[in-house]
């Protein structure tokens, strides 16, 4: 992966982090020892476009004015963000239907935005401006520091209020024309389902599995859900093995397109339930075509609840940090909070 | 793409290239100037496991003679082969059903092949040995010298006996952990098919729309079909635009896993029907997801039949050959004969 765009600092002392989600934004500045400060808003939904934007530029003020940091002396930025993206100009624009009220099937948002200009606002503070899709940066990170080191070829998965796939092939993370590869959750599975995802289509991944269509289908939380699926409640544990049973068969779709050998797996539904589900979802996986999925593995995340935090870190980070960062693992020591899910909508 | 692999000679006057498929083998060899000689015959599937590459070299040997070149002087070879394929001590054997009694589901093959050893046996003959599969290197093909020059992430698709796919994003051809990137021909569309694919699955891309599958299925030869529906027959219009629908539906989902921009699509099929099929497969593919789809073309091979054997010379092609070719573009001048198609099994 190219961590170092033209025009990149070598030496900067701190850099920011971003993590954009359709709930919450999370601004993280760091030193080449780790993460120094961090604070969190729901995401900014009303105003201009610019909002989010400007939101994020207020965090990051906010969170390098905790850690005693000059905030005009940082020259980087990365960004982990929902997607998909547009470019406009050549700079990355967010048309995420869970942001912008006019690509949203859901009425429920309280503006009318077609795109948010997360590039040129950032642009506007800082020299240099990273932004991927929020589960290539999460791969990257299990890449750098976490459980996806030394495999060539991989992915990150969220499985949690949405679905979403970061993608790496013979050791690069793959972005496509613009930087929207990996929405393989929206993958079309099944024309025989009415479920139907945020984004209007029937019978996708995230139509099928993700929390939050689980949620509208059933009329329970998907905590509540998987929990009773998992003290023996037959009808959750029927609908939560016809869940798995498609997850795991987006995992074979996605293996016997690129090749894969590991999957590492996050979101709160795996986090809590991965370790009953795993084997289900290896049997779906395995069962279609033994020459390519044979010795394919999962995996949860090594960077836990911050692997957003810390993948939108890496992106913007001098090539001379991760070493250190792979020695004393800042992560553990972030302060706990309620875990939350790249990716998640 | 790295096509210069270490022991390389950089200085070769010849090389030879392979196009292996489950009905026919090709063998080239050529000089800086374009092809010098190609012959064919029916693949071997008899015999022990190594039958298949000692035919290919008896056949290099045969186009080598009939050019005037001296065999034990060309160091080189480019292999375009049916897959899947799977690593063995480090070398490529070929695990393909058609042609592997083994492995094969439908009992028609006269061997009980496993695998074939395709890589080790070629070592005994050549310095340089580069497989790749037949989608793969009908892509490399297409973007040095067809019609997918300067597009950072596009796919070749072949639509025809079999389906496949070579895939490419920002600007690298796709391989995975044994080569097997691409074979997104056996992704799973549906849960509720019939239509069984030559590897057992039932409702993957290649059981729906392949010629043999449909030919299986309807007990015309695909080209009756095709033509059929063509002329207006009711029943064979409705089979066609329903494979159509697949075909597309399985471009969407190339399109949203990889952020595609365009795809070749080559094979019989398309070849002689794309005319009339290119604005129901535009149609599907464009109407699920606009943010991810807007502005990705569909195109022929510039190669046309020679993509395959094009692209197995390139594969074992020096850096200073392509220039000249695609001045020149030698596979105008190759002799022509009844269009194969790469994949095609």
């Amino acid at each position: 992966m190219n961590r170092m765009p033209s025009g990149k600092s070598m030496h900067s002392s701190y850099l920011c982090g971003l993590d954009i989600g359709g709930t919450k934004m999370a601004a993280t500045v760091a030193d080449r020892n780790g993460p120094l400060a961090r604070v969190t808003e729901p995401t900014a939904k009303s105003g201009t476009n610019r909002a989010p934007g400007e939101q994020a530029v207020a965090l990051l003020k906010k969170a390098c004015n905790d850690a005693g940091v000059n905030f005009d002396e940082v020259e980087s930025v990365g960004v982990s963000s929902c997607g998909p993206f547009v470019k406009h100009q050549d700079l990355i624009q967010m048309v995420a239907p869970n942001i912008c009220g006019g690509i949203g099937k859901q009425g429920d948002l309280p503006n009318t935005w077609t795109s948010v200009p997360l590039e040129e606002v950032l642009r506007e503070h800082f020299r240099t401006v990273t932004i991927e899709n929020d589960c290539v940066a999460a791969l990257a990170a299990e890449r750098a520091f976490g459980n996806l080191q030394d495999i060539a070829s991989c992915a990150y998965v969220t499985w949690s209020t949405g679905i979403g796939f970061g993608l790496c092939v013979d050791g690069r993370l793959l972005r496509g024309k613009n930087g929207n590869a990996g929405h393989a959750g929206h993958m079309l599975m099944t024309d025989q389902s009415t479920a139907q995802c945020g984004c209007g289509n029937l019978g996708d991944v995230e139509a099928l599995v993700s929390g939050r269509n689980l949620e509208m289908r059933y009329r329970r939380s998907p905590e509540e859900l998987f929990n009773a699926a998992r003290d023996g409640d037959a009808e959750a544990h029927t609908i939560v093995v016809e869940a798995t049973r498609w997850f795991g068969r987006a995992l074979f779709n996605v293996t016997t397109t690129l090749d894969i050998s590991k999957f590492v797996i996050g979101g709160s539904i795996w986090q809590h339930h991965g370790d009953w589900l795993e084997p289900l979802v290896i049997h779906e996986l395995s069962s279609h075509m033994p020459a390519l999925t044979a010795g394919v593995t999962l995996s949860s995340p090594g960077l836990n609840a911050f692997v957003a935090d810390i993948g939108a870190l890496y992106l913007a980070m001098p090539e001379d940090w991760p070493i250190g960062w792979r020695e004393s693992k800042p992560w553990k020591h972030m302060p706990p909070e309620k875990p939350e899910c790249p990716g998640g909508k």
